[in-house]
């Protein structure tokens, strides 16, 4: 089954739904937001456009789909203010494959566009908003159409799994006992999907136009030892399935033909890709790291991972093994994260990067 | 109830759903086919546009939403052909309000993608598509961003039932017993709302651009006697309605409530309205009409009309009665239809108006 077929978040409002789990992810947009910030400062300046066009690619659906594009708008009406302009015209494209609940975004759409009138007054806008389905390792938007690009937590989520993991057996993504060519099918699978991506955003944004990427990432260039923290919970969920397949529930095939078509690139491996394809030059790149133990709101941090991780993943893994054994999958991968918790760092490391759309040279 | 919250078709692809119920909408689509590709044939000879940029306005879900944008794209592909230029990329925006169901829509996206770039060949595009939720009665798009609108059978859908219907007793829109007052609260309405949408279309259109709108009208400009069509089975809506209510299962007030927000204005009543907003010059407008008996390929005219009818108002009837009593609505209808089927002209009328957006002249 192909990524942009099965890839997309929990759909509905229910307990495990993306909607009511995806507080992480928000914390995650307040992080980045001084960065994007300083990004939507830059560009409005040097640019001045009567018509703000920006996308967020991997909007997803949920309270944050519009949150996200609204801290957008307001970084750019911020430094409107500042240069005393009038309100420019704006319009967000929110992006997603086309497995994502769109309808949910668009039903809080008229209610949204209300509150946010109101909060943003009189002299504000308008702002117009559409929805765009499709792969953003694809073209998206016309030629020169975008003035800011952005996105956060889905740039780690790579086009499809890479072939040549039959070795990886009894991991469902890089882990320690991977052997080498794993580790190089993913890499170059990545090194492959973010060099289209930027070649397309590359295409889509004018010159001097603008893109804050953010997505898990690893601290360092060695890949087991920034994997070991809690909200890796893959390796419970490679655990859960090992089990299921040692019991004979599932077959040994099934399980080992799974692997997550997702990559953790370390900041140096984010900037090589970007020097290599050269339609962009970098403003800022860094890596932090994300700590549960200061979100002094969660208060089961237990529950909080298990819920998070599966608004994520079950569609990726009903896909494959079917809805039918989905709920005893991560009915077990669920005991094993709770027996294990205290005794895991609960943190999580993302690069963020900045950069600028270069000028095309013909020669 | 708002229209904006309860206006969409049915949604899925069952029996009664809007999806397995078009044809109708379809044939309609042949017939503005010719004045639609002039209009598309002007505007590209006359702003040769590097992207163009298209509207369909009222799209809904189903087959015909990606075939009807197809058909706007392969116009302008004709015309730059004739003009020996190369392919300009395309930007497609589908609106419908946002009770629509536009994922089913994004699910067929990457299919039509494909076999359209295939019909198409190499020299084609890339074409972009996006969905807008949202009222055509406000903005959707940025100032002079569209080089063309399109609408289909969505404009004698009002912004709202009217106010000052309370002698409409017995009627759900104006009928022959309906008094003066009615038939003036319902032209109203119409005036407002379709100068709305014109002086909305005026900001988002550039200079040159081209409008061609389709929608149900009436003949002449007495209401009753263009109204007297078997597809106007409005008429056995509210007949079921009354039955009901003087059988005691529905409340006379919840009957005498129910209002459609439907206006067929007649092609001079459209001429009035433009030439008084002024924002565009018509260069066609007429009134057609469309005869039932002429589809040899609709095997069964009776549930051929009753279903194509539910598919669209089943989601305002079960809005304002409730999902309980809906069905019992819709069979009586039924019953009603299939009695007085072949004693009925199987016809409808349909206004097309195609137009210019005039040069903004600052006095």
């Amino acid at each position: 089954m192909e990524v942009v077929q099965v890839l997309h978040m929990n759909a509905g409002s229910g307990d495990v739904s993306y909607a009511n789990n995806s507080q992480f992810q928000e914390k995650a947009i307040v992080m980045a937001k001084k960065i994007t910030e300083e990004a939507i400062t830059d560009v409005y300046k040097s640019l001045c456009p009567k018509t703000v066009y920006i996308a967020d690619l991997g909007c997803s659906s949920g309270p944050n789909t519009l949150m996200e594009a609204g801290e957008l708008v307001k970084a750019f009406d911020k430094a409107r203010r500042k240069m005393g302009h009038q309100s420019p015209e704006y319009a967000v494209y929110l992006n997603d494959l086309p497995g994502n609940d769109f309808n949910s975004t668009f039903r809080s759409l008229p209610q949204h566009q209300e509150d946010f009138k109101k909060e943003m007054g009189e002299e504000f806008g308008p702002c117009f908003f559409a929805g765009v389905a499709g792969s953003f390792y694809g073209r998206l938007f016309p030629a020169n159409s975008l003035h800011f690009v952005h996105s956060s937590i889905s740039l780690h989520w790579l086009s499809q799994v890479p072939k040549g993991l039959e070795e990886n057996k009894g991991n469902i993504r890089v882990a320690a006992s991977s052997p080498l060519s794993v580790v190089k099918a993913y890499h170059e699978q990545f090194e492959c999907d973010f060099s289209t991506f930027l070649k397309c955003r590359g295409k889509e944004l004018v010159t001097g136009g603008r893109m804050v990427l953010y997505f898990l990432g690893r601290r360092c260039e060695d890949h087991v030892s920034s994997y070991n923290n809690v909200l890796n919970t893959w390796e419970f969920l490679a655990k859960a399935l090992n089990d299921l397949s040692a019991e004979g529930v599932l077959e040994a095939e099934k399980v080992n033909s799974f692997n997550l078509p997702m990559y953790r690139a370390s900041p140096n491996e984010v900037k090589m890709v970007v020097e290599k394809e050269g339609s962009f030059s970098i403003e800022y790149l860094d890596n932090f790291m994300y700590d549960l133990e200061n979100e002094k709101h969660v208060k089961d941090p237990g529950n909080f991972v298990v819920n998070s991780f599966r608004a994520v993943f079950e569609p990726i893994v009903a896909g494959h093994f079917g809805e039918g054994i989905t709920e005893e999958i991560f009915k077990r991968q669920k005991t094993l994260i709770l027996e294990s918790i205290h005794e895991l760092d609960k943190v999580e490391f993302f690069n963020v990067v900045s950069m600028t759309k270069k000028e095309v040279i013909f020669f």
